[in-house]
Protein backbone atom coordinates (compact mmCIF):
# COMPACT_ATOMS: atom_id res chain seq x y z
CA UNK A 1 0.00 0.00 0.00
CA UNK A 2 1.53 3.32 -1.08
CA UNK A 3 -0.04 6.55 -0.18
CA UNK A 4 -2.05 5.61 2.55
CA UNK A 5 -4.91 7.70 4.14
CA UNK A 6 -3.52 7.92 7.51
CA UNK A 7 0.19 6.68 8.21
CA UNK A 8 0.87 6.16 12.01
CA UNK A 9 4.39 6.35 12.93
CA UNK A 10 5.34 5.37 16.60
CA UNK A 11 9.08 5.93 17.87
CA UNK A 12 10.52 2.85 18.93
CA UNK A 13 13.96 4.57 19.63
CA UNK A 14 16.40 3.52 22.31
CA UNK A 15 18.43 6.42 22.22
CA UNK A 16 19.22 8.34 24.99
CA UNK A 17 18.48 12.10 23.92
CA UNK A 18 20.74 14.37 25.76
CA UNK A 19 19.61 15.11 29.09
CA UNK A 20 16.59 13.98 29.03
CA UNK A 21 15.03 11.02 31.11
CA UNK A 22 13.82 7.72 29.72
CA UNK A 23 12.65 7.20 25.82
CA UNK A 24 10.29 5.73 23.90
CA UNK A 25 11.14 2.16 23.77
CA UNK A 26 11.79 2.23 27.64
CA UNK A 27 8.45 3.57 28.09
CA UNK A 28 6.40 0.73 26.29
CA UNK A 29 6.31 2.02 22.51
CA UNK A 30 7.01 -1.12 20.71
CA UNK A 31 3.74 -2.96 22.88
CA UNK A 32 1.55 0.56 21.03
CA UNK A 33 3.20 -0.56 17.39
CA UNK A 34 1.43 -4.00 18.38
CA UNK A 35 -1.61 -2.71 19.59
CA UNK A 36 -2.07 0.04 16.68
CA UNK A 37 -2.03 -3.36 14.82
CA UNK A 38 -4.36 -5.33 16.48
CA UNK A 39 -6.84 -2.10 16.36
CA UNK A 40 -6.33 -1.49 12.47
CA UNK A 41 -6.97 -5.19 11.89
CA UNK A 42 -10.16 -5.31 14.21
CA UNK A 43 -11.30 -2.39 12.23
CA UNK A 44 -10.87 -3.36 9.11
CA UNK A 45 -8.35 -0.73 8.22
CA UNK A 46 -5.84 -2.37 6.72
CA UNK A 47 -6.45 -1.04 3.54
CA UNK A 48 -6.35 2.50 4.55
CA UNK A 49 -3.96 2.83 7.50
CA UNK A 50 0.03 2.01 7.65
CA UNK A 51 1.58 1.85 10.86
CA UNK A 52 5.15 2.22 10.92
CA UNK A 53 7.96 2.03 13.90
CA UNK A 54 10.75 5.16 14.01
CA UNK A 55 14.09 6.23 15.55
CA UNK A 56 14.75 9.03 17.58
CA UNK A 57 12.10 12.77 17.36
CA UNK A 58 14.28 14.17 19.79
CA UNK A 59 11.96 14.77 22.05
CA UNK A 60 12.06 11.97 24.60
CA UNK A 61 10.36 13.60 27.73
CA UNK A 62 7.18 13.66 26.03
CA UNK A 63 7.31 10.07 24.97
CA UNK A 64 6.08 7.69 24.08
CA UNK A 65 5.63 10.03 20.57
CA UNK A 66 3.25 8.87 17.59
CA UNK A 67 2.93 11.23 14.67
CA UNK A 68 0.01 10.71 12.52
CA UNK A 69 0.71 12.07 8.53
CA UNK A 70 -0.69 13.84 6.30
CA UNK A 71 -2.25 15.89 8.86
CA UNK A 72 1.17 16.43 11.32
CA UNK A 73 -0.47 15.10 14.93
CA UNK A 74 2.10 14.77 17.35
CA UNK A 75 0.82 12.89 20.46
CA UNK A 76 2.71 12.58 23.38
CA UNK A 77 3.00 10.21 26.70
CA UNK A 78 0.76 7.72 24.80
CA UNK A 79 -0.34 4.64 26.49
CA UNK A 80 -1.11 1.29 25.12
CA UNK A 81 -5.09 2.37 26.68
CA UNK A 82 -5.06 5.63 24.30
CA UNK A 83 -4.47 3.36 21.12
CA UNK A 84 -8.05 2.43 20.74
CA UNK A 85 -9.04 6.36 20.98
CA UNK A 86 -6.74 7.25 18.73
CA UNK A 87 -8.22 5.13 16.21
CA UNK A 88 -11.43 5.14 16.99
CA UNK A 89 -11.65 9.35 17.49
CA UNK A 90 -8.76 10.55 14.89
CA UNK A 91 -8.49 7.20 12.25
CA UNK A 92 -11.94 6.33 12.33
CA UNK A 93 -14.20 9.37 13.07
CA UNK A 94 -11.42 12.25 11.72
CA UNK A 95 -11.23 13.72 15.23
CA UNK A 96 -7.81 14.63 16.65
CA UNK A 97 -7.38 13.36 20.57
CA UNK A 98 -6.78 17.06 21.82
CA UNK A 99 -5.61 15.45 25.55
CA UNK A 100 -2.57 13.47 23.56
CA UNK A 101 -1.51 16.87 21.86
CA UNK A 102 1.97 18.12 21.85
CA UNK B 1 10.60 21.16 16.37
CA UNK B 2 7.07 19.73 15.77
CA UNK B 3 5.19 19.82 12.64
CA UNK B 4 8.43 20.50 10.48
CA UNK B 5 7.17 21.79 6.47
CA UNK B 6 8.55 18.63 5.72
CA UNK B 7 9.26 15.33 7.26
CA UNK B 8 11.93 13.17 5.47
CA UNK B 9 11.58 9.63 6.17
CA UNK B 10 14.21 6.74 5.51
CA UNK B 11 13.87 3.46 5.96
CA UNK B 12 16.85 2.23 8.14
CA UNK B 13 15.41 -1.40 8.46
CA UNK B 14 17.61 -4.54 8.08
CA UNK B 15 14.18 -6.67 7.84
CA UNK B 16 14.02 -9.35 5.04
CA UNK B 17 10.32 -9.03 4.09
CA UNK B 18 9.44 -12.50 2.69
CA UNK B 19 10.90 -13.25 -0.45
CA UNK B 20 11.80 -9.94 -1.41
CA UNK B 21 15.70 -9.62 -2.13
CA UNK B 22 17.88 -6.79 0.04
CA UNK B 23 16.16 -4.70 2.12
CA UNK B 24 16.86 -0.87 2.71
CA UNK B 25 19.57 -1.27 5.10
CA UNK B 26 21.98 -3.26 2.92
CA UNK B 27 21.42 -0.76 0.00
CA UNK B 28 22.95 2.41 2.27
CA UNK B 29 19.71 3.58 3.60
CA UNK B 30 21.89 4.51 6.54
CA UNK B 31 24.10 6.81 5.02
CA UNK B 32 20.80 8.63 2.94
CA UNK B 33 19.89 9.88 6.27
CA UNK B 34 23.56 11.36 7.01
CA UNK B 35 23.40 12.86 3.70
CA UNK B 36 20.18 14.05 3.96
CA UNK B 37 21.14 15.68 7.59
CA UNK B 38 24.19 17.53 5.98
CA UNK B 39 22.17 18.76 3.08
CA UNK B 40 19.76 20.05 5.39
CA UNK B 41 22.13 21.80 6.96
CA UNK B 42 23.95 23.29 4.31
CA UNK B 43 20.91 25.00 3.40
CA UNK B 44 19.75 26.34 6.21
CA UNK B 45 16.94 24.00 6.51
CA UNK B 46 16.73 22.28 9.79
CA UNK B 47 14.15 24.84 11.35
CA UNK B 48 11.53 23.64 8.69
CA UNK B 49 12.44 19.93 7.62
CA UNK B 50 12.90 17.29 10.01
CA UNK B 51 14.65 13.36 8.93
CA UNK B 52 13.76 10.67 10.73
CA UNK B 53 14.55 6.90 10.46
CA UNK B 54 12.18 4.06 10.16
CA UNK B 55 11.83 0.40 10.20
CA UNK B 56 10.10 -1.38 7.36
CA UNK B 57 7.74 -0.01 4.58
CA UNK B 58 7.10 -3.51 3.14
CA UNK B 59 8.56 -2.96 -0.45
CA UNK B 60 11.91 -3.60 0.33
CA UNK B 61 12.39 -4.20 -3.32
CA UNK B 62 11.94 -1.15 -4.23
CA UNK B 63 14.79 -0.03 -1.57
CA UNK B 64 15.88 2.44 -0.37
CA UNK B 65 12.56 4.34 0.10
CA UNK B 66 12.53 7.45 1.39
CA UNK B 67 8.57 9.02 2.43
CA UNK B 68 7.73 12.46 2.62
CA UNK B 69 4.96 13.81 4.30
CA UNK B 70 2.78 16.31 4.73
CA UNK B 71 2.20 15.47 1.00
CA UNK B 72 2.91 11.34 1.46
CA UNK B 73 5.41 11.38 -1.40
CA UNK B 74 7.21 7.65 -1.91
CA UNK B 75 10.76 7.55 -3.55
CA UNK B 76 12.23 4.50 -4.64
CA UNK B 77 15.51 3.27 -5.03
CA UNK B 78 17.02 6.81 -3.85
CA UNK B 79 21.10 6.64 -3.87
CA UNK B 80 23.39 9.34 -2.08
CA UNK B 81 23.54 11.02 -5.26
CA UNK B 82 19.92 11.97 -5.49
CA UNK B 83 19.77 13.44 -2.15
CA UNK B 84 20.93 16.72 -3.30
CA UNK B 85 18.16 16.43 -5.93
CA UNK B 86 15.49 16.09 -3.34
CA UNK B 87 16.55 18.32 -1.33
CA UNK B 88 16.78 20.92 -4.07
CA UNK B 89 13.77 20.09 -6.19
CA UNK B 90 11.77 19.00 -3.54
CA UNK B 91 12.45 20.09 -0.29
CA UNK B 92 13.50 24.44 -1.51
CA UNK B 93 11.42 24.17 -5.14
CA UNK B 94 8.28 22.25 -4.01
CA UNK B 95 8.78 20.04 -6.92
CA UNK B 96 8.63 16.16 -6.63
CA UNK B 97 11.31 14.58 -8.49
CA UNK B 98 9.18 12.29 -10.87
CA UNK B 99 12.29 9.87 -11.90
CA UNK B 100 11.84 8.58 -8.12
CA UNK B 101 8.80 8.57 -7.91
CA UNK B 102 7.16 5.04 -6.81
Amino acid sequence: MVNPKYHVFVCTSCRINGTQKGFCHSKGSVDLVQRFMEEIDDKDLSGEVMVTNTGCFGICDKGPVVVIYPEGTWYGNVTEDDVETIVESHLVGGEKVKELLI
